[in-house]
């Protein structure tokens, strides 16, 4: 597998910089706004970007560790969130239809059998992955099947002309793979890393935390990329870093939603670090891994809410600034064209 | 003039929490979003609210004190962004048009001569605010007629089945006025209060605060919040504090853009302590004296991207996230309807 991606070429910086510069405000007046519309136009090469079929992927997949007692939902709701997503119910169907997304529902790999249910994208790896506190997450062959799978959906999504892909997951007891990923990806301390999840009170917290330091102990730090996706991860966040691989492959943008898709990033951009060019952190999560993680990566992330539901949310809710930014870029009037006066006092 | 403004009714607040937790997601995991619900709610006085011919009112003005050198841009520059405005050509037009609001935009006092001039609402005051250096900013007849003005235009609007209205501004120097009223109204230094507008170097900005510290010394500080506003502010400013007041008279949403709006919403919520009930605070500028004028309202904006344009962009790049709020609440699945457990382990 090789899932290359060039570094975008920085010689547009300047034209995108001047045209931005020129329009009605006072320099840097729209502050991150003017950074995002910078970003999208070196992504898509060109001084008048365009958002096109703006499509958020969300993957699900059980976890062989929401039996060890990390989470304070069962794993059977994993199922129950699928079947809601493709019935409309969820947060994520509200903010992809207010918002202009269109929305598809990968199974990863959860613990059920869909077979008969419509609507669903069978990228089925297996039946989730196994129980960290035993063994590795996923063997190699499912770890890479799953990233395979990710990268292949993007670029069908590239191909049919989509050019911004948000990410989202579900998945009971994912929190604990995304804070050993970051654990592992960012060095940062164990503890900063594992949170709440859905809502485990102080006592759960402290047991999460226990379970998940005795699972470094069994499987310990690889500086492989791939082998800590494969003992850490879950099959939807090895998916969502294979698809945030193959997005950027074909240049486009790929929009992070929370804690979880942070942590596929991660993984993702520990393979290819070129990725970060055309990754937009849409939000601050409150779990609490997710602040620091964001700080580790210098990343600003566009909004700050206080959400902590997962499923793509933070990342539609954002895609209205990506749209706003694009048509700044494109629809604002110069000083020169509106007869503005530009020159700031002596 | 009276502009009273009835607390809301709380008895819903509990059927709408209750409405809001039944959701399938974790309780409180939309974080501020469940918050934006609610209050749409109460001030709806419904479980079901609705955003109706949602805009923007855009208030232009000019400030006398803008000759004595407090500002980066020449008076000239409020006239040419008004003609902008009308053209489409400035951010807020973009902003309104990729979110769906009606721009208006209303000459409260601006010292050009519009007469021919398409598309824009004839409430001028005055050729501008006379410089607060020599006297007061306004007469006591130009700030009630400004005041009066604004509250009939949301009123106004309201009669046209508009329930949600965002507020901005235009007027070169006006964050002059805004730092005086954030430091009457509040009671933070006035230094905390004074920033670079829309670009002073430091020897700008130590000039700005020495000229309003010897403005606040010249007029004074008077316990009545219209006499602030006379002093202190601006035709756009006390028409914009108008408008929120006929806003909220008549139950409508009221949505704050950056330091000048906040400063109107100071001066009106002084006038009626009940405006805060249906104000949103859509954004964080990055001129110096509005996160601590956030702060000391208690007050958590939803966006802080850095931005400081005024003419009520925040609050237009921050709607989206009013009509999400709106959405789920509406429109989400329970746990019931879609068969999802919500049992917590024990």
């Amino acid at each position: 597998m090789s899932y290359f991606i060039p570094a975008l070429d920085r010689q547009l910086a300047t034209a995108l910089r001047s045209k931005i510069d020129q329009k009605t405000k006072p320099l840097g007046a729209l502050g991150q706004l003017e950074a995002l519309a910078l970003q999208i136009g070196q992504v898509q090469a060109t001084l008048t970007p365009q958002l096109c079929k703006p499509t958020m992927l969300v993957f699900a997949a059980d976890h062989g560790i929401a039996n060890a007692g990390v989470s304070a939902y069962p794993q059977a709701v994993t199922e129950q969130m699928v079947l809601n997503f493709l019935r409309g119910g969820a947060a994520i169907n509200v903010f992809c239809r207010t918002n202009g997304l269109d929305l598809r529902v990968v199974d990863a790999g959860v613990n059920a059998d869909f077979a008969g249910v419509a609507g669903l994208i069978n990228r089925k790896v297996a039946m989730g992955s196994a129980n960290m506190t035993e063994q590795p997450a996923m063997t190699a062959a499912q770890c890479e099947q799953a990233v395979a799978h990710g990268a292949a959906l993007a670029q069908g999504l590239a191909d049919e002309g989509c050019n911004v892909l948000g990410l989202g997951e579900m998945g009971i007891a994912n929190t604990s793979s995304a804070a050993l990923l970051t654990h592992i990806y960012t060095g940062l301390p164990l503890a900063d890393c594992v949170g709440r999840g859905t809502g485990l009170d102080d006592a759960g917290l402290a047991r999460k935390l226990q379970i998940l330091s005795d699972v470094v102990g069994l499987h310990g730090k690889s500086a492989d990329a791939l082998e800590t996706v494969r003992c850490y991860g879950g099959l939807e966040i090895a998916m969502m870093a294979g698809a945030m691989l193959g997005a950027a492959q074909r240049g486009m943008l790929v929009l992070v939603d929370g804690f979880i898709a942070s942590a596929a990033y991660l993984a993702a951009s520990a393979m290819q670090p070129a990725l970060r060019d055309y990754a937009v952190f849409s939000h601050c999560s409150d779990e609490h891994g997710h602040r620091k993680l964001l700080n580790h990566l210098n990343a600003h992330p566009l909004l700050d809410l206080g959400l902590r539901l997962g499923e793509g949310t933070g990342a539609a809710l954002a895609y209205p600034l990506l749209v706003a930014a694009v048509a700044f870029l494109n629809e604002m009037a110069t000083f020169e064209s509106a007869g503005v006066s530009e020159h700031l006092q002596a």
